[in-house]
């Protein structure tokens, strides 16, 4: 036995961005990872043995059935997912193993049995993934590019559509979200990025942040658009926000836009290598605060500011560092969100979502779209 | 203290269908469900809180954040999410918990540490999910009916494409594996469903079950489409394979193609409640042998057939119960898909795959898509 230690995963890649960052090879079933002793090495069923040995970036591939074939040949009557890593690692002698925060316990369990000692960390698991590479970035801003093209093809029709009792007009019958997320979520998807939960929430419905709207959309209150597909080549996601009226809005609603736009805006200009998430975040919170907008809860339901200020992007749409509360450092490389938003019953909702990439002195805007809040036709 | 256990899952339900199936509550990030002498309660972020209470199928939702300052207060001074579910079960004086096999280690470490005697059970997790409701099988076969209609689409453009050089041509331009995914993707984002890793795969890239397909599509060959899209708005998925050519298959692929439809059509009358569903997979393998069409590693690459007859569908793609060599008992409910294929590098690829609704006294198929191998135009 040595005091080395075993990085161990056993998940899907579809489903876990850890594995697919280390093996860049995408299955829908669980496979297991080890890394021992410098080699990075797969067990893989026979389905996925041939796309596995020519697509995963490892030194080795393993056939799963082959290593239970062994062991039941040993006497093991069912061999498990732990048994069969057992197999792998018995041979070279480790009893420490690294293991990602979300690793089933299913298994650790009966790794812990058959004597292994579990250590695991918080996220980041790789420290590396937080740091984008310049292909990642590149990746992050495509997906960006489908967004805001998906986006203006809805803002266009909202552009068209007629204020009539409350509600815009779109062909003769009421505009709806479902309409209207429909249109982003097909744009996208001609472009080959994948959206889901797009969020086209307008008025009342927007007040609460995470309503993905329905029905018909009104005239002259806030509509909240929030689009975040990931891309189906490269997996990386993108992540905007804009908020927009369509008729007049009150003088309120105004000052609660631009409130919110100014915010977002200064707080970007804070961005930088060395900053701290959690300043940032307290900056956006003492702003609201001096200019009157109170966040509390008011009967029984939160309004005001109450989520964090951004969070990274990438192989996943939250992902570490977070711009909130519980902020950590910024660095450079990193691609971060910027949405501040306010978020008022009777009044409506305002959130504005940048994404930028912290460079040394400050950060690189990747969106390229307009913050227009009364669109005209 | 007492001997009654709690049920405790901590997941993003967004990822982690036994949640959404426990909640019928769709949150992108994290949250706690605890099911407690028999009152089910979540433990929900502030920015939750709202949709949480109003569309979560549970007695009761707590504030994290509420319970999270209570600890402050009593001198905790990071509480994690194991500490706040060590405050809400605490009062309830319970000490055994019941995980799924998928709970975050990072978490139940943590809960042992507190003093916590955790279990774990294998899927299904709740074993009602493995048996669909009405409403559930009509979920189903609503996405079916979409995917249906997408590959009815593209089956459309292949009938019209030319073959022509050993490629289809279509408007001037050999028709690609992309160019066919996107049409199938789209037309299946415009029902509200969502397609991933769509195959359209031919000749020799069939030949591995799981290659998505790129490039010009072969004539004369088979190509596989295997389209599983989930619907956004019920979040269940549906599930079929067809296998197509254009042009002029060899006698041999003929024969391989009219292998694998008569025993995927055998394998569907055996399917009834209380039937085996090893018995049923071995039923294709000893057919698929007598034929002739042998099952074996050649120059370090599975041929013949490799993988399980099919699967549960519902709210995951891959759900027990599975027809494979570690199958279980079908059972009255379950919805599986029959899914045999052969791949034979040289030779071709064929795989058909329908998703029948388990009966006391047989099936119902929830497939209503032809079974045409040569489309002619």
């Amino acid at each position: 036995m040595t005091d080395e230690r075993a990085t161990l995963m056993i998940a899907a890649s579809e489903s876990d961005s850890n594995l697919y960052y280390a093996t860049r090879f995408m299955a829908p079933d669980p496979f297991i990872f080890i890394e021992v002793k410098g080699e990075r090495l797969l067990v893989m069923s026979d389905l996925e043995m041939d796309r596995a040995k020519s697509q995963a970036t490892v030194d080795r591939v393993l056939s799963y059935s082959e290593v239970e074939r062994r062991l039941r040949a040993e006497g093991v009557t069912e061999p498990g997912t732990a048994d069969v890593v057992h197999a792998v690692l018995q041979e070279r002698g480790l009893q420490r193993l690294l293991v990602p925060g979300n690793f089933p316990y299913i298994h650790a369990a009966r790794l812990q049995e058959l004597g292994y000692q579990l250590a695991t960390k918080k996220e980041p698991f790789f420290e590396q993934r937080v740091v984008k590479t310049g292909e990642e970035v590149r990746h992050i801003e495509a997906a960006q590019r489908a967004t805001e093209a998906a986006v203006a093809a809805a803002h266009d029709v909202l552009r068209a559509a007629i204020p009539r009792g409350g509600v815009l007009w779109s062909d003769g019958v009421p505009l709806t979200s479902e309409r209207i997320k429909q249109l982003i979520n097909v744009k996208l998807m001609e472009r080959d990025c994948v959206a889901q939960h797009t969020i086209v929430a307008g008025g009342e419905q927007a007040c609460d942040p995470h309503n993905e709207g329905s029905g018909p959309l009104p005239a002259d209150r806030s509509i909240i658009f929030d689009v975040f597909p990931r891309s189906g080549q490269s997996r990386y996601f993108a992540d905007m926000s804009r908020t927009v009226v369509r008729g007049t809005p009150s003088p309120e609603l105004r000052r609660l836009y631009q409130t919110v736009k100014d915010s977002q805006e200064e707080a970007i200009t804070k961005i930088r290598d060395g900053a701290d998430g959690a300043k940032i975040h307290q900056g956006i919170c003492a702003r609201f605060e001096a200019a009157g907008y109170r966040t509390e809860l008011v009967n029984g339901r939160m309004q005001g500011y109450f989520h964090g200020t951004g969070h990274g992007v990438g192989l996943d749409i939250h992902e570490p560092p977070r711009i909130s509360r519980t902020g950590s450092p910024l660095q450079e490389g990193h691609v971060v969100t910027v949405e501040p938003g306010l978020y008022y019953p009777g009044l409506g909702a305002v959130r504005i979502e940048d994404m930028v990439l912290v460079t040394r002195n400050g950060c690189r805007n990747l969106t390229n779209y307009p913050k227009t809040f009364e669109l005209e036709c």
